[in-house]
């Protein structure tokens, strides 16, 4: 009787994987047939701003991305905390007979795009051959005979995070052509305000609880594993952001008739900054270490099962030296403080000789459980304060500037803490092995992605299991210039979002 | 016999006091009947652009500048160091019957003024009431009743260092006026690129050193004492420029997906530039004093002679701290190193959360006598080198980028070296002895400016003592955002030159 279920139970596998490949073939096929059309509305989709301190932009993008829904049955609308304020879309398309609900996430806005060395507009998007500026160029798509899996398009939010969208679009769109329905029920929830700390996030479900119940988290955002093999992730890093302004004249001085002697708010401010961190990422900062939960020893497993890529990074990267002295994976398991920008004064031919008024420097912590983004400020401000620093939290004038021989503006961003899920819950596991079908190979698991994705926030507020699901190639360039997503990527991603509505069995 | 030689000079010292007093008030009254004139022209000559870098504009300069001395009489003309290059303007005006030539040096050239928190265009220029942002605001100079001379002319190179020309254009005008003539030779050298380095200076000098001969070269360029007295300076610091590359990623990088691991360029020049120098202003390359030459008991006895201005300028300037504990006059009579900028990525609403690919700062050494441009590279680089570092001059390709951990580019402007002079030479004790009888008052007496002009390099090209005569306010926002001229800085300099063209006996 063991022996028979077992032998019926090999037997489902190999029908459930010869239903796979057959869905997989019938999608791919389809993509194929339809590579311009799919890249002509994604390339709609990528040509809106979208940085979500300009609400309106947001805005713009929802309405078009719930009417791409709607066109394919679902029934969208958006989600807010309040007016003015970025929202989210939710929709929902109910399969007949179906036992399982499945929430997709992904987000719609994008960081900022200000960086000098985009090659080509950020919200311009282009297809481009070779990912180098000397070895690169534009392709016309549009006249191509055929498209090139391996040409990239470029633009803001093409990898981070409109990726994961088109693909669900294009999945349910080749389903429908194969006469296929998807056999469970999705739920897209898809955030408006990832990039600027997910702030309103947990007002926006906290009242819709009931809305967005399913049985398990599909998270989409992040790129997969730097090998170029799929990945899934089980946690992620939180994030806070802290901005630091100190001082120096109130008005700009002559270097040559005052340096020596005015402070000069740029040293001040190397010096206040090495004072957090040294060069090999560890945080210098009183206890900054005490609330991290050590890895389990299966998240240690996993860690040491991903496949070497540090040799191939340094040399694609052209790194004379890694910081600490981990493997890429275990460094980002840590938490890091990074110093994203420093502006004071110029430099190159439009330096002029003066001791500025101030100096800026942009951070951004990146937590591990059990870190708070609170606690996370509360050591740093103590440590400030100890070390002679009077903090501030807004320009200080005149009378306060003279007072302190050491005064910060510190401005927090206090986003959300780090997590991290057990590997082991069948709905996850059922994802996984769906995607390994897909794929027609094993995935990488991986306990916590450095990159930071609300994931706490959702296990906060919504009772079911998370586990994430990136699709963009490693090398996207997310966050900065020249963003871009290979196309192959986004074939893939069709296929794997195709066989987790069709192929999904726990 | 003593007595009565003795007693003739007390009379002839009278007699000219009485004389400078009344061409000081012909003078005088002149400029008050002319203000808004003198104001157009100068307002004429600010609104110029002057950048060194951009030829063309210096060009311009020069040719108006050429035109205004002309029509006082002056055969003058360009004098260059090669086609492409930064013209000097010289000018002749010969006196009648006189024993004496006077070469006055002013430059005509301006600091670049990309600093955003100009209130106006910077060549521009408007007339304020006021000196804040919350507490100014623009007059109609020219509709106004009167001119009030605590207003400030606004623009780049109002203060640093047109005044200066216009300050002789108007003497010369108001002497004509008073139907007097000029007692000494005059010979103007009015330079084009003393902002950028003086680069082709000794160039245009070596060639034209009998054109140039003269009895005393009266240099005028810096601010006057804080404390708002009449000062000469018999010397000022040299200066070199560093421009400081380190490098991250070739490719900006996700702070979340490789923060902890991927070198952090703002990180690695934070700390470089700590290596460098402290926070007191003490810098920390090796042998770095070896070459500096003490103060002469003279030279110690000026600076201590020196008003207190240190308390009142903390407070006016709101600064909650000085770098040593030195007063401000021994402070800049030491070599300095002071970063001008520092530029990687972005901050406050623009910043992204990414690893750049390099980090840039810009510093300017400020040299002492013995101190040269070229030792000081050479102590830099081999500092840098004993530190682990690789030092090249230009940008380094992804090759060199992955061979070396610790890899900076250093470009160097060597501008030129410090100067201090005797305090005692007959011709500019006359010099000083004019000036205070034009003000009526002892002028302070500074060994060496802490800001830099190319002394050196007269003293090495011309034979003739130099003494510095600045006219500008002391708090002239000068290389900054907002550089300014208080009007009666330009009233008193035109008296001042009035005198010295007039008045000066050795």
């Amino acid at each position: 009787m063991g022996r028979l279920l077992s032998g019926l139970a090999t037997m489902l596998l190999m029908l459930s994987g010869v239903q796979a490949a057959a869905v997989r073939d019938q999608v791919r096929n389809y993509r194929a047939a339809h590579e311009k059309e799919i890249l002509e509305e994604f390339s709609a989709l990528v040509a809106m701003r979208n940085v979500a301190t300009n609400v309106a932009d947001v805005e713009g993008n929802a309405a078009a991305i719930t009417q791409a829904l709607n066109r394919r049955g679902f029934a969208a609308r958006l989600l807010s905390a309040g007016p003015g304020t970025p929202p989210a879309i939710f929709g929902e398309l109910k399969a007949a007979g179906a036992r399982r609900t499945l929430v997709f996430y992904a987000h719609y806005d994008g960081q900022p795009a200000a960086q000098p060395e985009w090659r080509t507009q950020p919200w311009t998007p282009v297809v481009r051959v070779g990912t180098r500026a000397a070895d690169s160029h534009d392709v016309d798509w549009r006249a191509a005979a055929k498209i090139d899996p391996e040409w990239r398009i470029y633009g803001r939010s093409s990898s981070d995070d409109k990726a994961p969208i088109q693909a669900m679009l294009t999945a349910l769109d080749a389903l429908k052509a194969a006469g296929r329905s998807p056999t469970v029920n999705i739920k897209v929830f898809y955030e408006g305000e990832e990039e600027q700390g997910s702030h309103h996030l947990a007002d926006i479900l906290r009242p819709n609880r009931e809305l967005l119940k399913g049985d398990v988290f599909v998270l989409s955002d992040g790129p997969r594993h730097a090998s170029g093999q799929m990945q899934v992730f089980f946690g992620a890093r939180g994030v806070a952001g802290l901005e630091l302004t100190v001082y120096g004249p109130s008005r700009p001085l002559h270097s040559g008739h005052y340096g020596n002697w005015a402070p000069n708010p740029a040293v001040t401010l190397t010096h206040l900054l090495d004072a957090l961190r040294d060069e090999e990422g560890h945080i210098l900062i009183s206890g900054f270490y005490d609330d991290v939960r050590a890895l389990t020893p299966a998240e240690a497993a996993a860690l040491a099962a991903l496949p070497d890529v540090e040799a191939g990074l340094k040399q694609e990267l052209a790194l004379g030296r890694t910081e600490g002295s981990e493997r890429l994976a275990n460094s980002i398991a840590r938490p890091a403080l990074n110093v994203r920008g420093i502006r004071v004064g110029d430099v190159g031919e439009v330096a002029a000789n003066v001791i500025s008024t101030e100096a800026r420097a942009s951070i951004d912590f990146r937590l591990v459980p059990d870190q708070t983004p609170e606690r996370v400020r509360e050591r740093t401000e103590a440590f400030l304060r100890a070390h002679g620093w009077e903090v501030v939290n807004r320009d200080p004038d005149a009378a306060t500037r003279a007072a302190h021989p050491r005064l910060v503006k510190a401005e927090w961003s206090l986003d959300y803490p780090g997590y991290r899920a057990s590997m082991d819950a069948p709905a996850t596991k059922a994802v996984v092995a769906s995607i390994e079908r897909a794929v027609g190979g094993p995935v990488l698991r991986i306990p916590m992605l450095g990159g930071s994705v609300p994931m706490h926030t959702f296990a906060a507020a919504l009772d079911m299991p998370i586990v994430g699901v990136p699709l963009a190639n490693y090398d996207n360039n997310q966050h900065g210039a020249n963003e871009n997503l290979r196309l192959q990527n986004l074939w893939d991603g069709i296929e794997i979002y195709a066989g987790l509505l069709t192929d999904l069995r726990w």
